[in-house]
C-alpha cells in the first residue's frame, strides 16, 4: 500500500486546532509549525481566528485548496462526520488522535468512522493515535515532543513509547526517520507500515512496538516476503496475563499467547528486544549499518567492574569473550604498563586516556583476532573522556572493519562525548545491558553466529 | 571491628599530592577539599609546596599531628614503605589508591603491604580502591565524582561502578551516605565495612557490588547475625565463565560458582538486582523505609502503552496486577470521563493532570485494595509533567500508608519533575524495568510475599 501522502504530504490539515496554549489542538499546530514543515497548513475550528500567524478555517470545506492529509483532535463522537467531510473533498489520508473508541468500548462508533472512510476510500491511521512524524521533510504531526533525525523507523502501538524512544534519541543525536503510532488500528494497520517502511529508502531500520496484531495472516505474509531485506526489531508487551488485559483497554485489540509472537519473530529473522532501551539502542546501530561479522567480542575498558559485567552480559547473549592470542598481548604490552590487564576484557584503568584506547583499538583490529568491540568508558574525576570519545572517533574513521559499540556511563559527566560520537556518526550505549544486546544484535545481523545474516 | 577513623576522621593525609590538575593526587585533594571536609588536610609530596592553599608537606613523619588516615596514590612498589611510615607515627587506616598488586599478579607486593601494616597495627582499605566517602561529614577521599547525600551506603568491589551509581544519584537527588571501594582487599575487607555499616545509624540500606568474597565463612557469619537488621541488596558480576576471569583479573580473587552466591543470598534475606541500575534503585527506596505490606499493585498512568509494559514486569516479578473492585471502578468513574481505562492500570490518558492522579491515589488508598502504587508519567508535548508530580508529592504527603513508586520517563523533559519529588524525600525510578523491581524490593522488605518481612 502506498502511504506517501501519509508521510510525505504537501498540506496538512489540523481539525480541532486550537487558540489556547496547552490544549492538544494548539500544540499539535504549534509542533508542525516548530519542526519546519514545509507545506501549507490549515487550522481548522468553527471559532476562526488565527494560530500562531495562520488563518484558522470554519470547516474543512472552507479549505481553499484540498490538504492531501487531515489530523484530527475533536472529541470522539464528531469524529465520523468530519472523517467524510474530509473524504468527500478529496482528502486521502486522516490521523485520528482522538480516542474514546473501541479502547473504551465504544466499537460502534470505531465502525461508524471506518465506514465513513470507505465511503470515500480515505485512508484512516487511528483513532487514538499519538501522530505521525517523518523527519526528513520535517513533518511532526504529533503529541510527542521532537526528535532528532536518524535512520530508525518506529511503528508502535503506543504513542508515549515514542515519547520514550524519542527521549533517548535526545540523549544522544542520532533519531529516527519515521514514526506512526497506530492507536486502534481501524484501517491502516501496523502490518501496512511496515510493508510501507520496508520499502523506503530513507527507513536503515524498523523497531516496532507490539501488543497485539489483529491480521496474523498477513503479518506473516509481509514477514516472509520481505524477510532479511532490512533489521526489524520488535519489542512485544502484553506478555503476561494481566498484560494481555492491560493491552486489550489499550488499544481494543485481544493479545495472542507471547510464545506465538516469539516463535514467529525468530522465524522471520525479527530481533526481540528485551525492553524498550534495547529496542531503540539496537534499533540505532542496525539502522546505521553497524554489523559484526563474528561473535568475538573484545572489550576495552577503564573501569575492572563494568568490564565484568559487560563481560558475562555478553556471554549471556552466545558472544565469545576470550583472551587474546600471546602474539596480541605482547604488542599490546609493547605500550601498555603492567597495571593494566589484558587478558579481556582489556582495562586500561582509570587512567586510560587517548593513547591507549586509539592503540588498543587498532592492534586488536589488525590482529583479526576480534569480530566486534564494546568500549566502555566510566569517567573518575581526574580524566577527561573527550579523549576516549576521540580515540574511537579516530579509530572508526580508520574504516579498518572491527565495528565499536561504545559504552559511556553516566549521565551529566559524558553527556558531551555522547553527542560529540553521535554527531559523528558513531552511535553509543548508555548501560552496558544495551551495549551487550546491540553486540548480539550487529552479530546476528552481521551473520555472526550461523555464517549468513539474518535472513 | 571499629572502622569509625576510616569514616569519621577529624584529619586525613594525601600521600602523592600533586601539583598538576588533571593528576590523580591532584583531583583527590580537590575532591577532598571541595566537598568541604572539616578537618585537616595535609598533601604530602617530596617536592613540597602548595595545593589549593594548602601546605604540602614533604613526608608523613614532617605533618605536625599525626592524621586519623591517610590516602596513599604513589606507585605501587613505595606503598609498602609508605604504610610503615604511616603505621610508625601511628596513622590508624590507610586507603591505597595505587594499583599494581594482586590484580596484575604482584602478589609479594602486596603481602608486603599487609606485613608492614600489621606490624604497626594500621588498617588498609585497598589497594586498587577508588576511595571513601562519607557524605554526612562531607568526606569525599574519593576518585570518582561528588554524589548527593542519602540514605544508601555502598560496598563495591568496584570503584567504576561507585562512579555510575552516583551519577545516577546526581540525575535524581537522592544519593549516598557511605562508600567504600574495597579493591583488593588486602586487609579491611567487604564483610568487614558490611558488619560496620549493618550498625551505622546513617544507613539506611546496603547496596552491595560483588564479584567474589574471599572469606565465605565470616560473609555467611555476618549475614547469619545481622539477618533483617537493614536491607541488602546485591549485584553479582563474574557471573559467566569469561566473567570470572575477567573478576580475577580486576581484583585478583577467584569468584566461586554463581549459584552459591544466589542462593546464600536467598538465604539471608539478601534481594539481588538484576543490574546495576536496579541495585541503586531498589536501595535509594529501601533505605528511605519504603515498604509495602503485600503484593497488590495498581498502577496509574498516563500512557497506556508503558502501562501493559508494566504490568508485565511487575507480574513476572509475582507482584498482583488485578483489576479494581465494581465499588471502587464506580468511585472513580465519579470524576474521571469513559476514555480512561479503570481495569488497572488506571490510564487516565495523555491528559491526565493533578486532579485526576492526585484523586485515584487518593481513592485506591481508601479502599485498601492496594498494597503499592506504581505511578507513570510519560508527558507528551501538550502537558506539564509538574502536575503530576505535585499529585504524587500531595498524596505522599496524606501519609495513608500505600506506597508511591513513581517512574517519569524520559531524560530532558522530566528533569526537573524527578529533582522536585527527591529533594521531598520521594525518590523516582528513571526505567519501567526499575519501576517493577523496586515494587517486588518493598513488598519482599514489607513481608508482603511471606506474611512477614525479610528476615
Amino acid at each position: 500500500m502506498n502511504l506517501d501522502f501519509f508521510f510525505y504530504p504537501n498540506s496538512v490539515a489540523i481539525v480541532g486546532a486550537s487558540t489556547v496554549p496547552g490544549k492538544v489542538g494548539y500544540e499539535l499546530v504549534k509542533n508542525i509549525v516548530e519542526a519546519g514543515f514545509g507545506g501549507d497548513i490549515f487550522p481548522v475550528n468553527p471559532k476562526g481566528g488565527s494560530i500562531l500567524g495562520l488563518k484558522v478555517y470554519s470547516s474543512v470545506k472552507s479549505i481553499p485548496s484540498t490538504p492531501d492529509l487531515a489530523v484530527i483532535v475533536t472529541p470522539a463522537e464528531t469524529v465520523p462526520g468530519i472523517v467524510g467531510e474530509c473524504g468527500s473533498i478529496g482528502v486521502k489520508g486522516v490521523v485520528v488522535i482522538s480516542g474514546g473508541f473501541s479502547e473504551v468500548g465504544n466499537r460502534g462508533l470505531e465502525e461508524e468512522l471506518v465506514s465513513h472512510a470507505r465511503k470515500y476510500g480515505v485512508r484512516v491511521i487511528g483513532p487514538n493515535s499519538a501522530g505521525i512524524i517523518n523527519t526528513s521533510i520535517n513533518f511532526h504531526a504529533c503529541m510527542e515532543f521532537r526528535v532528532p533525525r536518524g535512520p530508525v523507523s518506529l511503528i508502535s502501538q503506543s504513542g508515549a513509547v515514542g515519547g520514550i524512544l524519542f527521549a533517548l534519541a535526545r540523549e544522544g543525536g542520532v533519531g529516527f526517520s519515521k514514526f506512526v503510532s497506530c492507536g486502534n488500528s481501524c484501517d491502516v494497520s501496523e502490518v501496512d507500515v511496515l510493508e510501507y517502511l520496508l520499502g523506503d529508502d530513507e527507513t536503515g531500520s524498523i523497531a516496532l512496538y507490539l501488543e497485539a496484531i489483529r491480521n496474523g495472516r498477513r503479518f506473516i505474509d509481509v514477514c516472509r516476503r520481505f524477510r532479511g531485506v532490512k533489521p526489524i526489531v520488535a519489542f512485544k508487551a502484553g506478555k503476561s496475563i494481566s498484560g494481555g488485559r492491560a493491552a486489550a483497554s489499550h488499544t481494543g485489540a485481544l493479545a495472542s499467547p507471547y510464545h506465538i509472537y516469539s516463535s514467529l519473530f525468530r522465524q522471520f529473522g525479527i530481533l526481540e528486544a528485551p525492553g524498550l532501551s534495547g529496542l531503540f539502542s539496537s534499533s540505532k546501530f542496525l539502522g546505521l549499518g553497524f554489523r559484526a561479522r563474528g561473535p568475538r567480542t573484545i572489550i576495552v575498558t577503564n573501569s575492572g567492574g563494568p568490564g565484568v559485567v559487560a563481560t558475562d552480559l555478553c556471554e549471556s547473549f552466545g558472544l565469545i569473550v576470550s583472551e587474546p592470542s600471546e602474539n596480541l598481548k605482547s604488542r599490546l604490552r609493547g605500550f601498555l604498563p603492567q597495571i593494566c590487564s589484558l587478558r579481556n576484557p582489556i582495562d586500561l584503568t582509570a587512567t586510560g586516556g587517548y593513547d591507549w584506547y586509539y592503540g588498543v583499538l587498532r592492534e586488536v583490529a589488525i590482529s583479526g583476532e576480534y569480530d566486534l568491540a564494546l568500549v566502555i568508558c566510566v569517567p573518575p574525576s581526574f580524566t577527561n573522556p573527550m579523549e576516549v570519545a576521540k580515540a574511537i572517533s579516530d579509530f572508526h574513521n580508520l574504516n579498518m572493519g572491527m565495528p565499536i559499540i561504545p559504552c559511556f556511563m553516566y549521565g551529566d559527566i559524558v553527556r558531551e562525548c555522547v553527542k560529540y560520537l553521535e554527531g559523528r556518526g558513531i552511535p553509543c550505549t548508555f548501560t552496558l545491558e544495551d551495549a551487550a544486546y546491540v553486540a548480539y544484535s550487529i552479530t546476528r545481523f552481521g551473520g555472526g553466529f550461523f555464517g549468513s545474516p539474518i535472513r
